[in-house]
């Protein structure tokens, strides 16, 4: 790779990039020697890949502080983890609350089971800061509320919820409460005893460092979630009914061993630079950033005026111009890659008034450096000025 | 690895090992290079990106002889992909046809969706061969029937079904017949055109030597399925409404793309060998073992007189032994990596008898030799003789 293709990667919130080394050669080392189909007592090499599946869920277990290995439900990714929670959840007469800066993958569920005549729901507003109101959702909640379901950071601002408060309404209430963590596990601390939450839904291949393909639930042991994917599970395969049992209730089919073994490794390597590290490293860049933009005119910042409660995620427009084309040149003049639209949360951009054309995301991950964030600002000061 | 450890793998039905060393490295360098999150028209590396996403879909479209590139449906495996289609074509009062020979991966959500009431459902038998009649599946049609779904080749016995005459019934009658390919792709023709089935779904990490994580469907372009699971797509992102647009109205969430990249080295693997070799090897060793087996008084055999319509996945016991016992000497002592118990086809397993201990499964690769073969032999004819 010459200097010229090299790229500046500020699209971490769509999916870290580039992955540790060590990630990628563990899964290639490890799934060329173990790559089999895990299964207690079948063969030694199948009880070896169980093992690894085993451990991994106590890993995950321990670094999101759940009751227990076997409620740790491995998943396609957050999007498939947020439909198993939901649907499963989700019974006839029921009433939801969420907010408006959902991603679509919470929001869409909802919308489906609200058409469906099944559930109702109602969706909390952001403020000037972008947070939510722990008070709102005490507004909200009824008797007939199943479900609470909340992002814990926005992929579009970066704030980080109010959660300790909103989950300790919710269990006063006996009401569930999930947690998306996609855009804050493996930058923020997601500890599920002292946030108090009924269940988390993770993606393995944004900050946990991991690939694509693998995300999941991890589930409080009180909170039962009914199958929505039925199949085979290697236990209890006599029963044409889905076991019980967790974590295979909620597993049908084979699992992604691969993606298992590099989510293992990507939790691994936060682990061992500390997650504390990272945020701090990647919040000095962003704030390097957001003052940088500040001091430009022309640049609109979105809830970025206080980065306490913040992953390292800024949304930004320049007046007159279509984020689209921002996020082209950016791109094409200056090998900075962005993601401009929507960011699959449509009410948060109608709020923030940014609907349709959405604005342009940068996002920090562990690999960003100085000389990156002053290379965005050198860009945009030379797209400010040229125009 | 010394001699000592070598295991002689041959549960390849459960998944294909070890994967082809160029499969792997493949998804290491493509994946290091390119392992962000594709989308059209962002930035130049996920354009990249989605280029490997387009031509994957490009060249399962080919392999399968789908429609379009557009119906071709990423998911997590073929489990996930065939709840997709069951799920999403049942409709209130319909009927479906299936068999006993059929995985957990059709049984469950046959099941789940009767005991809802959704839908009711017949299993057509199969016989002293191992086959299903078309005349069976014929004989159960009616008018409320809205699905009929079929293993290609059994998991369990290996035999391959009369598909392109069920499909027949199937086209006359206007029922959409969907083909569960998991244990065929990648050893035996599946061509859509040809067996003129609506849809087969399909797993990565079998025959067609992709790694686990990922699996999914091709459609013929008049299958309309309705989704089941909601989220962001890249497409229509201001919409609370799943896309109607394939292949997006099917994939919701973050696509797995160090999956696909696997997958499509994976098929261009098996091209070059030609599926056609392939399956001539397999069988031929298929064969030697379904020949050594006959000659041992001890040894029954299920389903395997006759290897024509056959792939290479034999089922046996021993006499007065329980197949996990067989199954752990043969590790043990002989370094013989089966697959012992029900396989996920327990209704299989209750027809053949060998409920509820089941057998034990020896399933060919496309690494396997001769020596394999021959040693799997020697083990059998050693333990049956200290009995």
């Amino acid at each position: 790779m010459t200097d010229e293709d090299r790229i500046i990667y500020l699209d971490n919130a769509a999916t870290t990039f580039p992955k540790p080394p060590e990630v990628l050669a563990e899964m290639h080392e490890v799934y060329a020697k173990l790559g089999v189909s895990p299964g207690r007592g079948t063969y030694d090499l199948a009880s070896q890949a169980d093992e690894i599946v085993s451990r991994t869920r106590n890993q995950i277990c321990q670094f999101f502080g759940g009751d227990s290995p076997d409620r740790v439900i491995f998943a396609n990714n957050a999007t498939d983890a947020l439909n198993t929670a939901i649907l499963g959840l989700a019974k006839p007469g029921g009433h939801v609350i969420s907010s408006r800066l959902e991603h679509n993958s919470v929001l869409r569920p909802l919308y489906y089971l609200r058409q469906e005549g099944i559930v109702t729901y109602d969706l909390v507003p952001f403020d000037e800061q972008g947070f939510t109101d722990p008070q709102d959702f005490r507004n909200l909640m009824r008797p007939e509320t199943q479900l609470v379901v909340l992002t814990h950071a926005s992929n579009v601002i970066g704030t980080v919820q109010p959660i300790a408060e909103i989950a300790a309404l919710c269990n006063e209430r006996g009401i569930p409460f999930i947690l998306d963590v996609t855009q804050s596990a493996g930058v923020v601390p997601v500890n599920m005893k002292e946030l108090e939450v009924a269940a988390v839904a993770f993606t393995g291949h944004k900050a946990l460092m991991g690939p694509t393909g693998i995300g999941g639930l991890v589930l409080r042991k009180d909170l039962e979630i009914q199958p929505t994917r039925f199949g085979g599970t290697g236990v209890d395969s006599s029963s044409l009914l889905q076991t019980d049992d967790y974590p295979f209730r909620l597993e049908a089919g084979t699992i992604n061993l691969l993606g298992i073994i590099g989510l293992s490794a990507g939790i691994r390597y936060i682990t061992r630079r500390g997650i504390e590290n990272i945020y701090r490293e990647e919040m000095m860049l962003c704030r390097r950033l957001r003052d940088g933009f500040a001091e430009m005119d022309q640049v609109h910042l979105y809830r970025a005026n206080d980065l306490n409660n913040h992953v390292a995620v800024l949304m930004c427009n320049i007046a007159g111009m279509d984020a689209r084309d921002l996020g082209d040149i950016l791109d094409g003049d200056f090998h900075i890659a962005t993601r401009s639209g929507l960011h699959c949360a449509p009410l948060t951009h109608l709020d923030l008034g940014t609907s349709p054309a959405g604005g342009v995301r940068f996002s920090l991950g562990p690999f960003n450096t100085l000389p990156d964030v002053d290379a965005v600002l050198r860009a945009m000061r030379e797209i400010v000025a040229t125009r």
